[in-house]
């Protein structure tokens, strides 16, 4: 993560869009499944932001993000009621007009039938001039891509079937591989070892995380870099360093993946 | 969420440090949780961001964020190793000096007992000058309140303790009443009845979060507001709309409430 950006690091922001989330009702899920798949395509997550149904906001976090950062991934607020308005919002971000697609329309009349394409179904065909469709194999209407922004649903399955399609013609940069140490002992006692192994490899970003288990505190040591001969050794050099402090590293074998 | 800033509208954003969050290989729950607590508080989540543990986007972000919403909330990096770098930025952020708190002090020794108060242990009592400490009833590090910032652990249980702890002293504003109608017809059928309930109802807010259940979509209908009566009679619209299109909107009954 602390890695400079080089011609193969790919970086992107995920733009959780919507109340719901905000106030706590709907617990997202899309943003931690976005993450996964974005690693495992070696493209590097920095920033996920979760903003509220507002225009102004939305316009605002998007063009800052876009800027930032090489692809931008938006969920909610393209559906077809009065609170969808992300399509509205990305076409004034980019300054263009937001028009009916007639690709997006066609997907629709071939999904509802003419009798059932009422004018709450058809604002989903309103499209921003210039984006390209993310086809959307569960009910149709589909997302789309506009300059290096990604829009998709918030519902999601229909996010998941997006972003594989999305995910297929992405370009990926180093796929980042990583390495879990589990052990049984608080990170305080792991904390001098660590500091030090981090200190011989400059490429392998070590994190400790504690967790809680049976009301004893743990601790999952993680390594994660490029360079698979770099991972593998600094991983050697923690379970040796667990072992050395007294405690049971799991796994004790190298898993290196993702 | 669309509220004016009100005396009574008290706003936060929500502030995820950590690269194993956006790894994916953590699923953030903690903003989730905050989330509903702050909405049951009558506090407005207006923002989640969730960034990697780089001290100048932790630095920068809570200075954007500070000055921006009344209250911000931390979670992340508080603990005794290497990438534990939260505090420090805290301190850099307010520019003040990060020193050995007394009272922490006092915490991590009656809980480790002297001999196991190590070096990296002593990290958790370096509190930046002037904050007031939040107790950890779990593992004893205390989180700490700098301005209006609320630095907590990233470990469930123990932030959760701490938010219950700072939840007794927050003032409070309106609490926000909220009524879900969930129906089984898709959430198209129901738009332009939803968007003229809504062109009735300033001062509440209504939302359609389309659903799967079973392969079929479904909508659930969310109408928010401070007054109880306007959200009553809303919510009462709403369902005598689902009916009239033909749908069998759960619950029937009133349920003013979270």
């Amino acid at each position: 993560m602390t890695a400079p950006k080089s011609p193969k690091t790919i970086t992107a922001a995920v733009i959780v869009i919507g109340n719901e989330v905000l106030s706590g009702r709907t617990k997202d899920t899309n943003s931690g499944w976005i993450a996964e798949h974005l690693t495992a395509h070696g493209v590097r997550l920095m920033e996920t932001r979760v903003i509220p149904d507002v225009a102004e906001i939305i316009i605002a976090t998007v063009n800052e993000l876009r800027a930032k950062f090489d692809h931008i991934f938006t969920t909610g607020g393209i559906g077809p009621t009065h609170d969808d308005i992300t399509a509205q919002c990305i076409a004034d971000a980019f300054e263009v007009k937001l028009e009916q697609n007639a690709k997006a329309y066609d997907l629709l009349l071939t999904h509802y039938g003419k009798d059932e394409l009422s004018d709450a179904r058809l604002r989903m065909a309103m499209i921003p001039v210039g984006a390209s469709l993310i086809p959307n194999p569960v009910s149709a209407a589909p997302g789309f891509i506009m300059g290096n922004v990604h829009v998709m649903a918030g519902v999601p399955k229909i996010m998941q079937a997006m972003m594989d399609h999305v995910l297929k013609t992405l370009e990926g940069g180093d796929i980042i591989l990583s390495n879990t140490i589990s052990c049984d002992i608080p990170e305080s006692k792991m904390a001098e070892a660590l500091a030090y192994i981090q200190g011989q490899y400059d490429d392998v970003d070590i994190g400790s995380y504690p967790y809680l288990r049976n009301g004893k505190l743990g601790v999952s040591v993680v390594l994660r870099g490029t360079q698979a001969a770099l991972v593998k050794s600094a991983t050697l050099e923690v379970i040796a360093a667990v072992s050395d402090i007294g405690g049971s590293p799991e796994p004790l074998e190298l898993q290196v993946g993702i």
